[in-house]
């Protein structure tokens, strides 16, 4: 093995957050702070443009105890962005720049935490680079609770996030039998084009309290299909529970949540209406029960509380790898996952080629899908279910989380 | 002391469900059963309609490990109803039934498990069984996570229902605050007449990650001023977050979420969407922000896994002593709690007479509200905080609850 890089390492955070990207930043940020070769640990506030903004937080100044709790606090502590930048070969105003900070502050290492379009600007950081000789490792750290990207297994956020979904649903499926007079409720999960979190509704269904019908983006929506599902579901059992996956769309692609027209709110602005109200909406015009629509909105990708042991734990294992392998000279790679599930459930990492993995999306298998259409089969619980084992050990004071508070101290 | 009555009882769960509704089924169900005066146990199938269409389950049939995971299963496992008893004096038809009921399984103790319209029930059946004459003690057990029973210092189920909204105002704040463009988020709590829920969302400002706003029905909305606040707040810090009560009304008594016209969606139907989508729109309009509207909706009623675990250790109390009440020849009360927080949190059962308690509504007192009616004081945390402290004990089996699940066998 060639002697290693000296010098600082950056690391950012990209895109939407979810509950254990900080998990994966500490990961990075521990074992760098460990690391002998490592000169100093930078934090990218707001992620590419913490960097082309000269805004870079130094770990090195955070209290070691303080950081820990990263492994337990949602959404993105170093500040995210979702900024979509140019390929190099075209236009290189940002890469240069770029190589402007990381010449200033030496910085050998640069690792970015997030979901496709961060191993994008992953892959073509580490491209420019090595185009004009600057010796920096550069590695990706999967993040998305979409579950989409390219190769891996699967991602880290995803299974907190599911685990979050098929929890409330199991205990919405309680609230919704309660009466004797029965309900159609439907529950909007996240996933413009691809259906991951809105099939981890069915691991509630492993334990009796799941949903009835399940539709995700990778199936056509038949409206009338849907009303005859549900519309049956309640008459036979006086009840309905239904996910569906934000991105639903009709055979010629639009968004079933994009087909309204004229609505106004009492201020007299267009409405904005969820999909699930709209759905929700149109079953009790049909059949006249009670209805409910629910969107888990933000709180899905966000619930802490409920994150997967498993999940937390691999998403601190990729950001550890993505330093170890830095350090040991690789760069253009992404941390991956690669799974057996023959016997217990085994997870190693693996790394991933970057160009490989950047903007590619991954969807539920339609094999996995069942025939109607309308629910996910076993080989989708088979996969899943061992991404939500565990507990958080987040700790609490006065019975709420007790999250990361940090200092946030700039470098110069 | 005079002779215990020796008979069957009855219990029954009634109105909206809450976390720990089925942890006072349980507090009763158990003390009952190791009671030797109480012959047999009872469960209601849907409330009181359970007792009318001669549906009652036979508590003593159910395994005991099982009825002890009641202690962390959310809803009414028994079944709720809404009905609406008549008065006694003015139509006996149900309290006939009641009592031939009473009669035929030899019931002499009655427990009902609910909010402000149960205990009005048990009121009336309390009042009816001592005028015919036939011996049967009758205790209210209260639940409703709204918080607004008379006399009781709180409600079982209030505080599981805050400890949750107040943990996801945390997440969604770190999760809101995310990026360098800025955001308006407005969640809606439940709340029609009393705004306890939604003042809980303060509890997270003690943590540093709470809502900017909150909104209650304690005070009449002033949409001129709602405007003004967030807008002035967007400025000045790039992000605003806001609680809002379902029940916010202007000064005339109209509800806001009510304050819409010729909304359609794209089937042509009114719309339903929620007060926190219009009023985030709205917001959108007048300042150009990324906005979110989040409904908490079901999910803050029945999120056992994020319960209190003195919430819980309450409500079990709640029932047990109802039983030893009753069984020392009490009957026409409720059970509830007076509270001293002078140094460290002690909280006793008192009994209180139903008919104070049923069909008042006790509100978030005006001197907890802040001046500007945007937000609540140190009087409510200093309330609330202490309501929410411990975790639940809930049992997981892959990774998600294991809720109670009864054979229901019901008396011939």
């Amino acid at each position: 093995m060639a002697t290693p890089l000296k010098g600082a390492c950056i690391i950012g955070q990209s895109g939407g957050p979810s509950a254990v990207i900080n998990a994966s930043a500490y990961g990075v940020i521990k074992t760098a702070l460990d690391n002998e070769n490592i000169t100093k640990v930078y934090g990218a506030h707001h992620g590419i443009k913490g960097v082309l903004n000269d805004q870079l937080l130094i770990m090195d100044e955070e209290d070691p105890k303080e950081l820990e709790r990263l492994l337990y606090t949602p959404s993105s502590a170093l500040g995210s962005c979702r900024y979509k930048i140019a390929d190099p070969d075209v236009d290189d105003t940002d890469y240069k720049r770029i190589l402007e900070i990381f010449q200033k502050y030496d910085v050998r290492y640069f690792f970015y935490n997030g979901g496709n379009d961060s191993m994008d600007t992953c892959e073509k950081v580490s491209r420019y680079m090595a185009k004009v000789g600057y010796e920096c490792n550069v590695i990706g750290v999967p993040k998305t609770i979409d579950n989409d990207l390219f190769g891996t297994d699967h991602c880290p956020g995803f299974a907190s996030a599911a685990k979050y979904i098929a929890t409330s649903f199991m205990e919405v499926s309680r609230d919704a039998h309660v009466y004797d007079t029965g309900m159609i409720t439907i529950i909007e999960c996240m996933g413009r084009h691809a259906g991951w979190l809105t099939a981890a509704a069915a691991l509630a269904n492993e334990m009796g309290d799941g949903p009835d019908f399940i539709y995700l983006p990778e199936r056509d929506f038949d409206l009338d299909k849907f009303i005859a599902d549900v519309t049956e579901c309640y008459q036979k059992n006086g009840n309905c529970i239904v996910a569906v996956s934000e991105g639903i769309h009709y055979a010629d692609g639009k968004f079933v949540s994009e087909a309204k027209t004229s609505a106004t709110d009492g201020f007299g602005h267009a409405q904005l209406g969820g999909l699930a109200a709209t759905l929700a909406n149109l079953m009790k015009e049909r059949t006249g029960a009670k209805v409910r629509g629910i969107e888990l909105s933000l709180l899905q990708r966000c619930a802490a509380h409920c994150a997967s042991g498993t999940d937390i734990a691999e998403a601190f294992e990729a950001g550890k790898v993505a330093v170890e392998s830095a350090v040991a000279g690789i760069t253009g790679k992404m941390v991956g996952f690669e799974c057996d599930r023959t016997n217990n459930y085994v997870c190693k990492t693996k790394l991933f080629d970057l160009k490989e993995v950047a903007n590619f999306e991954k969807k539920v298998p339609q094999e996995w899908i069942n025939e109607a259409g309308n629910h996910v089969n076993k080989a989708f619980i088979d996969y899943c279910m061992p991404l939500i084992q565990g507990e958080t050990m987040m700790v609490k004071e006065n019975g709420l989380p007790r999250f990361c508070r940090l200092k946030k101290v700039f470098a110069k």
